[in-house]
């Protein structure tokens, strides 16, 4: 039976890439597009790349009639989501983009967002979206947070072996190279084509990027003991995509085996045969996540490499595949697509 | 019911393409892949972004059980097709996407391709792959002709206006900026990222490429006497995508009307409103074409843009779209996904 | 003996463009810059890639001492540059890099810019900066009107045909393909590199663009009557250059002795033997053009293309080699250097 | 003086960057350039970007007649260097742009480039030739020996902090992130730019890129014990430029102090304030550095920055500033001109 869907924020890059998704999901049908700056315009005039799609025009959120509603994507800017969705209808699922939901902690958030949680009581409920590791809890969620995109690519390539102990926890690095669609629609002067092609730099640089809070959280819960990890992303000329670089200290066989044995079973997490590399360009547009495992000539140490499209399995892929778990439909319905290559 | 297809020589962009979309086609399943060179191989390790699907290994074309296949994509390089094709079982349905077919009169394919043909009378039986004008008779076929990717780009602008006799045809200029996958995966120095990449530059220029060809079959035969256009591509740093800008003399606004009714009905052809400029980023990876047209400031003159992915709808999309009708399926099967932006 | 040299608007890239050539200038010495919303930054915070020289801070244009400066390049947005220049010093030599006074008919400043002029009467005495085709004026000018980018190279391919005679007036077509670096430091979501990498679009179709009031402007004084040609230009995913694919009609071969005799003594302009076609890549950081000609296959047809550098030889470079002109420094003084490949 | 230049193997990338940098040299002037498979040809031919220089075709090595040759610089593959130096006259000044003469210990060279070195006995007259830590022995050698660009990149990041002590020297990671120059003009799918353009992944991964051999060597020398760093680069999508992101254990304050202390008279070396990041694109086409360094939230931990452009500073503009030395010239003669930015 087709969900009615509607999408918050839809004028912004994973509004946009939901709607990508969605053209051809098989159970879902999209409802309702708000856009507050855009209101009263057709999609196809803010992404012409939709033409072909009959979708509602943008509104604004309080002109959306939610009763028929199945579940709610909010795309919206950080800080925005966390009032907007404590207004909705009370019962309506809701798979949140932003960052609002993703600390528990509400100390947490204050430290890496500035600002006090407008809405602390939602942000108990909310459960953590990185489906392969909250999968029967987002299930029967209400309110899913979708993960930091970077926080995504870290967590695959890392997290279980934290879990299971084969790393030392001390001693672990994230060298993170990022497209730029991860900054979203802004209008800055390092994202202009003349500023940003043709070259590569470091920002946030030394531990002080958000998702930093991210991975806190879930590797010290995985960890059982508080684990700090060095994260410094790099913004390359390339538009979809993130490739994590992870440089760790334990055995290499066994960190493979662990992370193959742990994702064996995963439709979308593919780890690839031991000192085979992943690149982005084979992930590119789709859900798909790759893994590599390297021995370093350094005794005891090892490198993991990560990639996935930070679009769509870090961000608007990753909400579906969610939204699929709460709606009862298949969790693979509408993401078996191929990435696109070249 | 699922119909069974071979691709064969499936090691280049363009089969790698066909594989891209069947992976969610509805109604085909790769039943054999061949790739000479790369016989034995897993079709992962030629193309890595395809390992999350399960597909037979890359074969010899002598080693294909043709029994079961319902239909072949043969994706071989121009004039190896014309002989491989010949030696398939004579009532196995074929879709070429090499140019072997394309010419219907053996001399215009010794003078563009530079040899006699070696199967001429398979060539009399093809017809010429461009959906929109053919539909009829591809349903119907035993063998159809991919087109050249320039020459749909330029046909889907231009052929309308030369049936209904609104432009000059002694006037028409045809500038296309093409993205490097036309080139295949071909190992020259200038299509090297460093060499590629930042700039731009003419090829073929001054009414010497190949596509020329088919431009003079179809427009000659739309208007009922010879016509000549001119034609230079010119090579930018995309990798997928065309966009022919048409300079031609008539008035913009009957340009306008006759395109738009031409493509009325037609689902993967959007005629822009009057004005309206496309880009090629609003169809990379998708089926869609996107035409517009402006009046010049010099009366009587006017510009007709299109764009289209090379690899989808200037090849491999358009080969899917052409076998769901000689299958007998819906035209439109398994190409509604829609564009990847950004 | 060196000269001092203001750079008014020296946060843009033309600035810094100026900055990067008169570096190497052995007979230049940069005494001041302006960049009024940046005023009291160093320069190398604006632009890091300046951080070797030894440059003075950026200030108001009104906290500039004058007196001891011999020529000023005013890099100001269009609009502003008229009422700048006609506040400074009536002796300072000025170069403006702006569309201020490039058009010598007010009322064609009136019809292009939309607004009437501010300083008509510096308007009249303002030469056009066309190095090549007003070498003497220049010498002794007083202001100097540098050209508009997409007009220089327009106006190297097409302006000695006209001249000569060899080509239809009336049928001269200019497809354009320029970088983006042409539009400037503009934050719009166009040029962002998610959205102008990977893809190709039109823009000012149909002959709005206003640098067709220079081409009508010079190519009408070159023709001796009213010349108006179609000119379109596209957006192409490179940050430095322009390709100009000028379609003419007349005889090939006379095409290139034209140009090749008209250029044959110019050092910054190559035209390449019959039939060999240009690239922006070989001229990208320089002050040359390279100029191709080809034979259409279409009778009395032909292309001409020739390449340049958008900031360089269409802006910065070409100020400065006016500025050579204007201080009695040798023309070519600082400006032999060779482009950057790859 | 004007100095006679010849450059062998002058048909690869390091080899026309040569040319570029002379092209403006006040005291050196090219009296030879040899290219085996294109001896014959015009530079021009090979190179169009070069076209406005007047240069000696390209011959055969051996018709070379160096009695009027005051430097040699040596841009021929690896392994082919030591045999063709060997057979140059002996007192003619070298500097190989290879990497046949890097390593000093026989057994180090046979291990990282897996066979025997042909011209042993030249290999210990060799100077490593990173200018800034060689100076002196520059001065006076007949045969330098260019350093790798990854090895160069790292060293200016790393070498004054292991000479200092301020850093755990078992601790050490490199993660390179590299333009796609740096692999020379070679024919490779994966540097199509089709396939290397919106996509980044490692290579060489896990301590088996042969700069490391390099690495072992110097950082082993400058700490008087053994070290062996971790050492990964990174293929992206840029044409020039290696950024270093150096993860280290030590005082960020420290190390930041030591660096600038050590670089504080190096024209070409600029390290930024503390906790300014640096980027590729501000030195491309440059022979500058730009070396950034800041604090990790991990106590104790830090990161430190370099970028360079692989073919000037990594290459053929280190060969400069080195033969400028050889041949008593002033170091930076040539080498003062600025970043190409945008």
């Amino acid at each position: 039976m087709t969900k009615n869907i509607a999408i918050l924020g839809a004028s912004g890059y994973t509004g946009a890439e939901l709607v990508r998704i969605i053209a051809t999901h098989p159970d879902m049908r999209i409802a309702a597009l708000t856009g507050d700056r855009k209101a009263g315009m057709a999609m196809a005039q803010v992404f012409p790349f939709l033409r072909h799609m009959d979708l509602p025009d943008l509104t604004r959120i309080e002109d959306v009639d939610f009763s028929g509603i199945d579940l709610a994507f909010c795309a919206l800017p950080h800080a925005t989501s966390q009032s907007v969705i404590k207004a909705l209808p009370a019962d309506l699922k809701v798979v949140d983009l932003s960052a609002d939901f993703r600390l528990r902690d509400p100390a947490a958030y204050q430290k890496w967002y500035g600002k006090a949680h407008d809405a602390p009581e939602l942000q108990k409920q909310a459960i953590y979206g990185l489906t392969e590791f909250y999968r029967d809890d987002i299930r029967s969620a209400r309110l899913v947070a979708g993960t930091g995109c970077n926080a995504a690519t870290g967590q695959f390539a890392l997290r279980p072996l934290i879990e299971a102990g084969v790393i030392d926890l001390d001693q672990i690095i994230l060298d993170l190279k990022c497209g730029v669609s991860g900054a979203g629609r802004s209008l800055k002067e390092n994202l202009l084509h003349a500023e940003l092609s043709e070259g590569a730099q470091p920002y946030a640089a030394g531990g002080t990027h958000r998702h930093l809070g991210e991975f806190d959280q879930e590797f010290s819960r995985a960890a059982g003991r508080p684990v700090q990890v060095q994260f410094t992303p790099h913004l390359i000329p390339m538009n979809r995509g993130i490739l994590a670089s992870a440089w760790v200290q334990g055995d290499a066989a066994a960190i493979h085996g662990v992370l193959s044995d742990r994702y064996a079973d995963e439709v979308f997490i593919h780890v690839l045969p031991f000192g085979t590399l992943p690149s982005t360009h084979d992930v590119r547009g789709s859900n798909f996540v790759h893994i590599g495992v390297v021995a370093d000539r350094v005794a005891g140490r090892a490198s993991v490499f990560a990639v996935l499209d930070n679009l769509t399995k870090g961000s608007s892929g990753q909400a579906v595949q969610n939204a699929n778990l709460m709606l009862g439909l298949d969790e693979t319905a509408g993401l078996m697509f191929a990435p696109l290559f070249p």
